[in-house]
């Protein structure tokens, strides 16, 4: 059965070349992304068990984990949690299946902790966080088994968006948290988790703004919270200025008042101890990103189950072949992925998959339109790669 | 002070002439709005509240709610819900002032009651569903009162968007989930309040796939509920041809099975009651809509407190100038606009307030950027009518 | 088969002769006994349910109600609940039943809040609580339907233990607290549910000590809330000599000063508003009172199963054994019954059926032995008839 | 002052020489044991943290954890908990003081936590259980700091009860559980922690009924656990017989049916993985033991604060009382205490202090008194000195 892939010449400004252009990331420390990472972390430990008791994935949503924050008495050299943050993992699980009782809360608390202790690495699990579950089951028709020798139908009428390449800025955005935390913070443990990236570039000039909670007990006094800041800013231009030409400026926490001694100060490492809630879905796009400038989908995709869930698989989807299109394509300055599902159809028959394409000047957009429909057709017949790779744990959501 | 407007000519195919657009709208019933609409209410008895017993709207932020389906056995005539919807209210709110203590909690029950009383009405709130609630206090500086005499300043690096006007798809999917309710329903009391509705336009056709979980206890058999998804088909399309000569298609409840009579019927005209979980800010944005196709931001706008929240002040204010632009300046196909603040900076002055503009052709643009910077200049010189606004609940946020 | 029942000549001074004597009755506002009542009316309203879809009654136990209080501002004339009192309904239900779901949580819920605005009456449903639920499913073997054609087996080993007559002190605590509620609180509509009544009796000296929250809508002023408390100290003390001829002084609330302006007034009628938690269990044993000189057992009686749970049925069964030996067998001063179980064997066969009685002065013990086993043996042989009389609601549990 | 103490004879039958006794406990691993103590032990870590922080103990109760049972698939050399035990902490704690902030929900959560840790050691606290938490703020008034250098007024009109010697029967079942516990399941890991004994003696005869849930991982067949009842029975007998001189009956988990293979297996060794719920004060009194034919007050003992809390406090006086008589004063074969206090008076004041002193016979009843009412004295003058005992936790609450 054929496609419907249209593919379409957009006549639009290409990123690089508006004169505005706003790129966010919420690093892994951000309430939101906790949320995101928490969710993620339940559906493959989900994935996991079903595979080992029953063979095959079982149905199952756990895209809403909720976080409310404590409360908290930072200081330099210490400080501790005053009121510990609480957060729900909510959603649905199969829980029984053929006879086979399914441990689903049991197996979501575990991988919940388990991912807790490994990411948010200056928490106190004992003290400064209470982790609580509901996990319903499903509609009876959901809860079936996914049939493995089918391509399955869409769960829902909803859609995902994806684009490539990246920008400068987003590139820049993206790898900046992500450095701090993998590289930096090894040499200088009061760098916390929650790092806040905020690019703006105007025309050549481009702005950093990050926020970052600091470790209260890995930060003797002003001074070292001082210098921290420097160091980060220094590395985070250095960076930056490997990934482009442009002007680039950096500014951590510029909402400091060091006379009044007003900085961003933590017990953990996530502002989460203190006020702000956060939950699934409300922060990156699974590319990594928050980008005003371009196509985006509200679907959460953290948590999601990845047999049948448009606003997972599509979403994810999209953004490979937007990558792979930008990669084989020849010619093309910028593409933009949207693929519609139709509730009950299977998931490799889009009600519709359309292609956005800035091709570059003089480009020759037959091509550019076959080749480009080429990638696409491929990545629909082989839907099932995307499962694969989710849940060995190879693609990020968030 | 000068503000920092920057008016860019956008090179861009205008909506309208796209060849494949995509609009959507989660109704007042469905779980991400009912998140959505909770959150918001309560956040409006707060400020009313904080104005009774303080004189002065108070710090609060209250954009999580968090939805955990129940469980249900719809029938024909009747049917019943097993497992209670739990829902859990939380956020932020100051609940103490110089002395005065303020019920936040209490407040927020109320409110939270009353709105699914009215909202959600085939909802029985004796035994369909749970409220509970998580208020904390926010940090210590947040809980400062709001200076009435001086610009607040932002609470955080973040930003808003808004565009217009609305294309036809835009304004028939709005316009068909909010007659459906408002009028429909008043003569067909099966229509339940979860309406989703998924537009696609391709070229001239519009189709549009409408999701409606039907009250059983209004519904008396299959031949009625067929009955009631044609009449709101005929409705939902006279509706559409009103705003456009292109062709319309209408498809209600695309996934039923009337042979297996499997069809979307409910107990309380929510799909919360089985199976669908809600967040806050994971459906429309504040325009009431989600349009992959434009510029959107992530933030919730509902819950957030009016002050100096720029996740709800700048995308309520982007809309609106944006509004305001599309119908005073002349020429104008689509105008996008972009707020981005700077924690600590008056909400007044934001970082950038960039407005992307595709005129008609042959348009003035020098003209166009001059009106539309006072639009913007204009509004943000008056930016706490917004806070009135809300206040007053004459502004919608989702 | 035979039954092993052993009637002991009890050598003891009855507790009318002697010296100091104390008993308490917690009234039906107070935080314990809201759980208490809590507990048995989501039991009775599952009971009845099971009997509407099944036939018969299904295994559930439903003795753990939580209540974590709230904060308040009580005021003359007004007054406001400032955090809403949280209640937490725990327990087992059977939620399936050959293939029959049963909505054990939405019964439950309805059944709390019923109870509550029919109970605690001047609450505001509203605004001032929040009523939580977890009720699991049971172990597999107890979730078995209880069979009607055989007598149930003991779900555990455990006793109950019952006494009878009731001396004057019991007699007046008792009716102190019921005569206050559902005669003169219609009069005095300041007078609140939450009333403990503390009696001793030293000697020929009663004094009742008796803590009440007034409702502060129905209070105007310090001078109207003492006459509420003199018109209690008054009525209380008249109902008291009509039971005795010892002398009687009452006291309500002790620990006012009302110089200071300290009172016990409150918002709802109950300290659950400001402080005072309450649980199952841990008031009133179910013939009513609490007294430190019978024998007593710690089993809650309320919530619990009144097919097979031996925590309610013993105890229950041991009270209505006592009151009827003291009333048929003659010469008799006092008499306790103790019955223990053995889990497994059944209900109507205890391990041991233990009669402690005081014969008057000269009595024929011989006689009174054979008339008490009677009795005990007669109840047994109909044991059924409690778990009826529960279903019926014509046995109180707190 | 005087104190108000009045020693009674107290014409009875001693508790040997009655026909039929009855005495229970519950092991520490039992859920309403669980409960009491978490109770205790966040009560504890509270007291250490407000000496820590204000150099006093700050006005709190924790006296109400609610355990909500999980569901679990035990097997012979393994098993799995299936749905997580929920656990809430709730209770009162003082939050601030002069300006300091205390941690009181973080420290009561590692408290709960470093408890289960080190007594229920075999359920995994990472995937077994959630530990959540609700401790408000008390009372204004209650809320005052303590005065340490006058005696502490009591916060309640209630009582306290208390006796000794304890009977054979009741350190027979006493020391069993201790035993099993602490000596023998050191050799035989196999035994669970929720070890419920049930003492019956009858004349001459005593039966121990003894509840336990064997550890699955533990037990390799049913062999291996039919080995372990049997090293059970012979060692609580042979315990038993050191302790008198009557005949000794011990039936390990009477319920088992090995034939159908239903035997009374765990995964953590406590029935609440399965079904069984626990509360705060639904269990052993302060004593360790449930005596229903000995006086008993409902107070539960842990959790409460060590100050004023007459529950408390009345309850581990009176027991430390009749324990001096018994042992002080010849003569006696029975004391029981009983003291009760009036809110708002000192708490070495009570209204009255009660013993009943059943003598041996031919006892000089004079001399007795005396020497009673000098116990009492010297305790009541020296009465903050269970709260030493407390806080250094030298008392058992359950």
């Amino acid at each position: 059965m054929l496609r419907n892939i249209k593919v379409e010449h957009l006549v639009e400004t290409p990123i690089e070349k508006q004169q505005i252009e706003l790129v966010e990331r919420k690093g892994v420390g951000h309430p939101d992304s906790i949320s995101d990472g928490l969710a993620e972390a339940v559906s493959r430990a989900l994935c996991a068990e079903y595979i080992k008791k029953c063979g095959v994935v079982l149905h199952h949503n756990t895209d809403e984990t909720q976080i409310v924050a404590g409360r908290s008495n930072p200081q330099f050299g210490g400080g501790e949690v005053i009121q510990p943050i609480y957060t729900l993992l909510v959603g649905r699980a199969t829980k029984e299946f053929e006879g086979v009782e399914i441990p689903a809360e049991a197996v979501a608390l575990q991988a919940a902790r388990d991912y807790l202790r490994n990411t948010i690495v200056d928490l106190d699990l004992e003290r400064d966080m209470i982790v609580d579950c509901k996990l319903g089951t499903g509609s009876s028709d959901l809860r079936d088994v996914f049939n493995r020798d089918r391509v399955p139908v869409a769960n829902d009428t909803s859609f995902g968006v994806g684009h490539a390449p990246f920008s400068e800025l987003e590139q820049i955005v993206y790898e900046s948290e992500r450095q701090l935390i993998t590289d930096l913070k090894k040499k200088i443990p009061g760098i916390g988790t929650d790092i806040k990236v905020m690019g703006l570039r105007d025309g050549d000039d481009i702005s950093l703004t990050i926020c970052c909670g600091m470790v209260g007990r890995h930060v003797d006094d002003m001074d070292h919270y001082m210098n921290i800041k420097e160091e980060m800013a220094d590395y985070v231009t250095d960076l930056a200025l490997k990934r482009t030409d442009r002007n680039v400026s950096t500014f951590i926490n510029a909402a400091d008042n060091a006379q009044c001694g007003s900085v961003f100060l933590t017990v953990t490492g996530t502002s989460a101890e203190m006020g702000d809630d956060g939950s699934v879905g409300r922060g990156n796009r699974c590319n990594g990103l928050i980008t005003p400038g371009r196509p985006m989908s509200m679907e959460a995709t953290s948590g999601k189950n990845p047999i049948n869930h448009i606003g997972k698989i599509y979403n994810l989807l999209s953004t490979q072949m937007a990558r792979d299109i930008a990669k084989e394509v020849p010619q093309i300055q910028d593409v933009h992925i949207r693929l519609l599902s139709q509730i009950g159809m299977p998931i490799d028959q889009p009600l519709v998959a359309s292609a956005h394409v800035i091709p570059e000047d003089g480009a020759n957009f037959a091509s550019i339109r076959a080749e480009t429909e080429s990638v696409i057709d491929d990545w629909l017949s082989d839907i099932t790669r995307i499962t694969d790779m989710v849940v060995k744990g190879e693609l990020d959501t968030f």
